[in-house]
């Protein structure tokens, strides 16, 4: 049987990585990366970077296919998600299919944590009820960058017996949330904080979080907004791509 | 200066634990075990052992302090934890005073993530705006159950695009909850489950989660919630204590 691992390993520090995680990595012939084009290269050579600081026999090989790209525009955001893990499986399936031999074992390193924002699981489960791959998976958590962000500003992601709602920056820009107190947003594209009612909301923002090139900002949105995009702007324009997350505290 | 680590040190398997928390665990001289008496020794215990196994070189001490316990029944649930942290707050203000010389590095051990549903954060900041102690300190965030729950039962948190909410089974029983796609129940110790008035919602439920005496049960509420129920009293009974967590789906 063939045997895949999802793993994932930590949102930007290299020390974020379990000891389950170095041990999966340990026990992978084949790393699969989804390659995407761009200037996200560099995502792809930490996971480089990470094989080879903690794989003690480096008898390991790297398969690079191209992942799809998600249509943009004004087209329906999870129409289009489907329509892109539906390329992803097919791409997955040539991956196990053609790049594994049985008994191998393979690794998807996956950024932060899998089962948050990640679409492997899905795909995989997807390949399983088809039938069309056999396989055995496991899935191995990571520290996600909501977990850095309440580390790194040293605060607690809830307030005492309140709850948190984690969400998207297309959500918030669209209304779509709840009155939770906590309020995560992730995969934020257009500065939707601003869209916020109340102005004297807290919010805890983060970007590259965890890595050398950390940014943080935190103050009440009337106080920091502009701030926020303003160094937002400016970062992604110096690095070509950016990762933030922000959690927003009700007053 | 004082220094205290904040540490989380994952959610059971002691493998959650990650490179930063090994060398954090490497840097302290004593570590604060807050004892709650009763059957948690065995938590305790899994503290002392993670220490042993981690730490290269065993020149560190314990301190064990009696940890206040919360005001049960018919009190107010805020009141009663903020009553408890006030106390708790003494407690670890003695610690830093009597049981740290300057220069040292003090480090407390979180079950999971000390973002999540733990009062050492808040508890040291709110010393810290009191002005009556000086230190500095670091979180180390760790592997969550709900990681943990998402990972043994291969699945993601969120569905694509949509949100997730993290809440107390004290809010799901009180009808406090919003209206997410996906809802993380922590602290339960009254099966609110049986609450959720769609009995096609889907229940991912786990306890003890990377452990030994794991328990995963999953399935729609109106099949699986009498079993949950049984299973959950039955090993409440055996191990003296439960820790559990679930997410339920809409259907």
């Amino acid at each position: 049987m063939k045997q895949i691992l999802v793993i994932g390993i930590g949102a930007g520090n290299p020390d974020y990585i379990t000891l389950q995680a170095v041990k999966a990595l340990n026990r992978a012939d084949v790393f699969f990366l989804m390659d995407k084009g761009e200037s996200k290269d560099k995502l792809i050579d930490l996971r480089r970077e990470i094989c080879e600081r903690y794989i003690t026999d480096q008898a390991y090989r790297f398969v690079e296919a191209t992942s799809p790209e998600r249509e943009r525009g004004e087209v329906d955001y999870r129409a289009s998600v489907e329509e892109l893990n539906m390329a992803k499986q097919l791409t997955f399936e040539r991956l196990i299919h053609e790049e594994m031999a049985d008994g191998e074992c393979a690794g998807f390193l996956v950024w932060g944590d899998p089962a948050l924002y990640d679409s492997t699981i899905r795909i995989l489960q997807a390949i399983l009820a088809s039938g069309r791959c056999e396989f055995e998976f496991e899935v191995i958590p990571g520290i996600t960058s909501v977990q850095a962000l309440c580390a790194q500003h040293k605060m607690p992601l809830n307030r005492i017996g309140q709850s948190i709602e984690i969400t998207t920056g297309r959500r918030l820009a669209a209304g779509q949330v709840g009155d939770a107190d906590s309020l995560v947003v992730m995969l934020d594209a257009q500065d939707a904080y601003h869209q916020v009612a109340d102005s004297e909301t807290e919010i805890y923002w983060g970007a590259y979080l965890g890595t050398p090139d950390e940014l943080l900002i935190s103050g009440k949105l009337k106080d920091v907004a502009q701030e926020i995009e303003r160094v937002r702007k400016a970062a992604r324009l110096a690095n070509g791509w950016i990762m933030d997350t922000y959690l927003l505290r009700k007053p």
